[in-house]
């Protein structure tokens, strides 16, 4: 079926999902759950399908491991749903209200947005999230996901479709997008008006292509090149359990610490420690002149500051101001997430003010940047834009609001 | 200068403008009010030759006029300014907040966009009204006007950067753009990761081609095909003040109705009488073969449903039940204002909650549709979009949010 068609069957399940009540939404979830687990055989060996089509291909391991599912990886999305069930509905949500001086009733209600189309690389475990987030939200969704994990999503979505069936929700409330073509991932992004916003959650390549050529609203996540900045009064016992924390408990994911600028007033007491610690847990430093001075480095360019690792590779560079650190993270950011950290109040409040990123934190690891850890229940994604929705995304960011204004016949 | 050198100099200012206080903000708000008052001359001479020149090159009286500058036109402008300032500032408010289960202090946080560009057509009022709004929520701003009020332009934007300056903030907090090229729109459009946000405002024209061909993200404004559908239940007098409101208190605006639906079973009642007011208020009637039966129209076409006439001109037709005016709205409605008229509370709440727009009424004109009259005292825009903003956009809408997180050496 082509994404237009898709698209106008998912304009009419939204039109009944938009009026969906949070008890009809809810067992939807937990049928979607049990299915998942009663049907587990049925999609291991679709998702074998793809590992096997992935190790022949010559993918690494690391790949492969993020696509492969196990009883164990199903049951924990099966109980991510059961959760997404337990957390408030967005939808009805009164924002803001009032009685207007002439008598007329105002109300700014939460609505869903109606069509979301989501466009993601290889983890099947997204199929399911992304289906859950978007039916709890009254959102009929558009899943866009990689060919290399075609039969692992399509055995999901299938097992999906059929539990929400049941519960008497349209079966088009989740739907999958063609994945063997680049056509399709077109085709969303031109499919203005009817479909609602789309999030690429994905490598920086997938996320730039969508936000520059899509007619649809997006909403742009993930790329962080997140700092830590040790300044001149931190606690270096603090900065350094930080700085290790942030750049290695799972590096690979946007929270990341990708960069370490070190206030020069203690460069010489932190620097030799935090190289020493970094090299311990088998990070690569790339270092200016100024951090070579405390221990062995690769040198680090200009490109190193701008990259973004998702790796066990730091950047880092010595700074002689506070203002400095800004400056730098002004000029390489990806206004993420941004840590310093710090024993001055004035020093907090400087950077928390005029640092620009979703997240900035004091005294914490950017790794908390996350919706879980927000205690937001779940997460779409994290937003690096702007607009509608900043920083980690739970269900109220997969809403839009309508006003409700009622009146006596009022005329102006 | 070209946009993008605009673009760096906005940036720049956008930082001190980020955490000016409020009462910085305010007191530059006064001295550009005063300042307009106070040069109200040289603006007049400026406007002057705008006016001369769009008389010369034949536009209509109705366009001139909204050219054109009064000493009383431009002492409200400078009302609106003051008014502004009166008004709370949305920047630093927390809109969530909490301490989380390991200690972490969570607050989300308004903060500016950074940089706004507006791209507007011929009326000069926006200038001051956008360079106001923007300046309070602390985004520095870049005008895009049209070239045929380019004197007017100029001539405002001077005596408003000189008044800014003079309280301590930075003139590039106002830019004007080069009006007298297409290329300057397209450069704004592709001033992605220079320019934060554009707000188009004007013609469906303008709006869809930067819509569609923008890079940096776009609220969408404006285009309102707004109807009255009266119900079967409805009191037939209040339906018709309602209607000769909602499409001649002013036809020129977005909020004016375009289309009337009535209810079969109240036809043989209500068409007569409403035709007869619309067509001694001046309304030309577009009407289906059924609505023909009641008095003499214009026949309607598929067309003259699908359009905002912005004029007195009205598409009317006769629908057999509520379903079938929801549906009717679901396919010509643009998601700006829709108005039921309805004496049943089951008719309102179906009409409420199914039918998707910007704002939804009940027994009241669609006129009502307006940032100063749901009391945000000021508005860039009815947004018609669903990101970001939905409707009357006051000045929390023209801000984004961060999130700070203050621990005590946190790590995951």
């Amino acid at each position: 079926m082509s994404v237009t068609e898709l698209a106008q069957r998912a304009r009419i399940a939204a039109r009944t999902l938009a009026t969906a009540t949070r008890a009809v939404k809810d067992d939807a979830l937990v049928a979607m759950a049990d299915a998942l687990v009663t049907r587990t055989d049925e999609i291991l060996r679709a998702n074998g399908v793809d590992v096997a089509a992935a190790r022949e291909a010559g993918t690494s391991e690391s790949i492969v491991d993020r696509l492969a599912l196990t009883p164990g990886r199903l049951a924990a999305i099966a109980d991510g749903l059961r959760q997404m069930a337990a957390l408030a509905d967005p939808v009805g949500e009164v924002v803001r209200g009032s009685t207007l001086p002439n008598g007329l009733q105002l109300r700014q209600v939460r609505v869903p947005f109606g069509v979301v189309g989501i466009i993601y690389e290889a983890r099947p475990n997204v199929t399911a999230d992304a289906a859950g987030l978007t039916l709890k939200s009254g959102n009929a969704v558009l899943l866009r996901g990689s060919s290399s994990a075609a039969n692992s999503n399509a055995a999901i979505v299938d097992v999906l479709r059929e539990a929400i069936a049941k519960t008497g929700l349209p079966a088009d409330s989740v739907q999958l997008v063609d994945p063997s073509s680049r056509e399709t991932v077109r085709d969303l992004m031109r499919a203005r008006g009817l479909v609602d916003v789309l999030i690429p959650r994905g490598g920086a390549g997938l996320i730039r292509s969508v936000v520059e050529d899509s007619t649809v609203p997006v909403i742009e996540t993930g790329v962080g090149n997140c700092h830590i900045y040790v300044d001149e009064t931190a606690d270096l016992d603090m900065a350094l359990s930080i700085l290790i924390n942030a750049k290695t408990s799972r590096p690979s994911v946007c929270n990341a610490a990708e960069s370490l600028l070190v206030h020069s007033a203690v460069a010489d007491t932190f620097l030799p420690r935090a190289l020493d610690a970094l090299r311990a847990a088998g990070v690569v430093v790339h270092g200016t002149a100024p951090v070579a001075r405390f221990g062995e480095v690769v040198p680090a360019t200009e490109e190193d500051f701008a990259t973004e690792y998702l790796a066990l590779e730091i950047s880092v560079d010595v700074v002689d101001s506070l203002d400095a650190a800004i400056d730098h993270i002004t000029r390489y950011g990806t206004g993420h997430s941004e840590a310093i950290v710090t024993g001055s109040l004035s020093a907090a409040n400087e950077f928390t003010a005029r640092v620009d990123a979703a997240a900035v934190l004091v005294n914490a690891s950017t790794r908390f940047v996350d919706g879980g850890e927000f205690g937001f229940g779940a997460e779409i994604g994290i937003s690096t834009q702007k607009l509608h929705a900043r920083g980690p995304m739970g269900l109220p960011e997969l809403t839009s609001t309508k006003y409700v204004v009622t009146g006596a016949g009022h005329v102006r």
